[in-house]
């Protein structure tokens, strides 16, 4: 499949390699920086440009992995671009198809359910891509790229991706901002935060063998009070993670 | 050395079996409950009691691997045991090595941080093994102890291990009420928990190699005025979970 990856970020990085890997026909990079398009596209070994109008026309898809609020904007462009009555899709999480409404005939979605870094490696083979399309045969196309890309491919509607976007914001977002107050906390009382990196490990393995509900440990989950006094007594010196503690403490004991 | 093993919950189930494995003489098992020390003697082919009266005396090693509330009365009754001049260890996080004080003249910690459940296989060398004891000479045979039992034997204070304690509670029991959170939204709009687990995976699996205040994404951190008020506007069907998007929210905002 001809296909034209706009965006250099994280995801178009990644998305670039996978393409590039499962032998599609990757015509161009676009970034609206020349370097981070550049820097892509000889990775890649295909031409970039850094310009919108100079956007090559012959492609079968449209990859828009740009920011969330660039997206309207970039659309809009791509609309004027000579490339309204081609298949566009983008990959948030966070944004409806329609934002494509009015402006192409032939749209959908293409979302990796994945947190991506640019140069670490990847198996994205497991990632769930998630398709949608307004038309019929351009989701059995979507679908058809998804599955030479992952083993794991998922026909979710705008709603359902809506869900999938809050929920992924729990278990990837806040997971990491609980990790970083574990590794803040050991550095200020200068403790190695090797000392944690097992036990969040482990906590995340587990989930793959039972639901997390079934496996919930410690005060809170015990209504120990003197355990949760001393936390709080303790967290004294840091009172946004004290609040922090005591929210997610009152949402465990009411579950 | 001659170890004798009290409890035989999750922490007993792993340290008798590591302890067995590393060929520690291993002189008895005892649980209140006389089916579940049976049925950990049994795998490690050891006596066992559910009467600390019975408890054999002749061990340098009495380990405490028993809820952190019942240690202090435990320790009691182990004082009146016979091994009051026996070196004696809790394996606890939240506990203070001075529970044993005026009851026992030697006595330390040997607290593994881990999660752990029974029947679950684990990487007991990877496992941090935060040991304290009251004499010298005690920690220097903990210490040998834990070298074989683990690659990472750290020395760590009272005060330092209710510091961990702490963060481990941030990173894994709050870890797995956010993954709880994302499991039961997924339920209740009858989408597979499995499109959630690599992005868990990869969550935690970043953090071994930069530290999470670095990798920091999402509305939160970006200023994402959009897409929270979508999210809030969601949660209204779940106003628990609601509060605890706020709260978070907020504190990764002030970070």
């Amino acid at each position: 499949m001809k296909i034209v990856l706009i965006g250099a970020g994280n995801v178009g990085w990644h998305l670039g390699h996978r393409l590039k890997s499962c032998r599609q026909e990757l015509l161009q990079v676009y970034s609206r920086g020349a370097a981070k398009a550049g820097e892509l596209a000889s990775r890649l070994g295909v031409p970039f440009t850094a310009d919108l109008k100079s956007l090559n026309p012959a492609a079968d898809l449209y990859i828009l992995a740009v920011q969330d609020d660039a997206i309207p904007e970039v659309a809009a462009q791509l609309a004027v671009a000579g490339v309204h009555n081609k298949l566009i899709v983008h990959t948030s999480g966070a944004t409806s198809m329609q934002v494509f409404s009015g402006k192409f005939q032939r749209y959908g979605v293409f979302y990796p359910l994945q947190t991506f870094t640019k140069g670490r490696e990847t198996d994205f083979e497991m990632i769930p891509l998630c398709i949608d399309a307004k038309e019929e045969a351009d989701l059995q196309m979507l679908s058809d790229l998804a599955g030479q890309l992952s083993r794991a491919v998922f026909r979710i509607s705008d709603e359902e991706r809506a869900v999938l976007h809050v929920a992924a914001v729990f278990v990837n977002n806040f997971t990491n901002h609980l990790f970083h107050i574990g590794h803040s906390i050991l550095e200020k009382e200068n403790l190695p935060f090797e000392l944690l990196l097992p036990l969040i490990q482990e906590t995340a393995a587990k989930v793959l063998s039972a639901a997390p509900g079934s496996m919930q440990t410690g005060p809170a989950q015990r209504g120990d009070e003197a355990t949760i006094r001393q936390h709080l007594d303790y967290l004294e010196k840091f009172p946004r993670y004290r609040q922090l503690y005591e929210a997610v403490t009152k949402s465990i004991r009411k579950t």
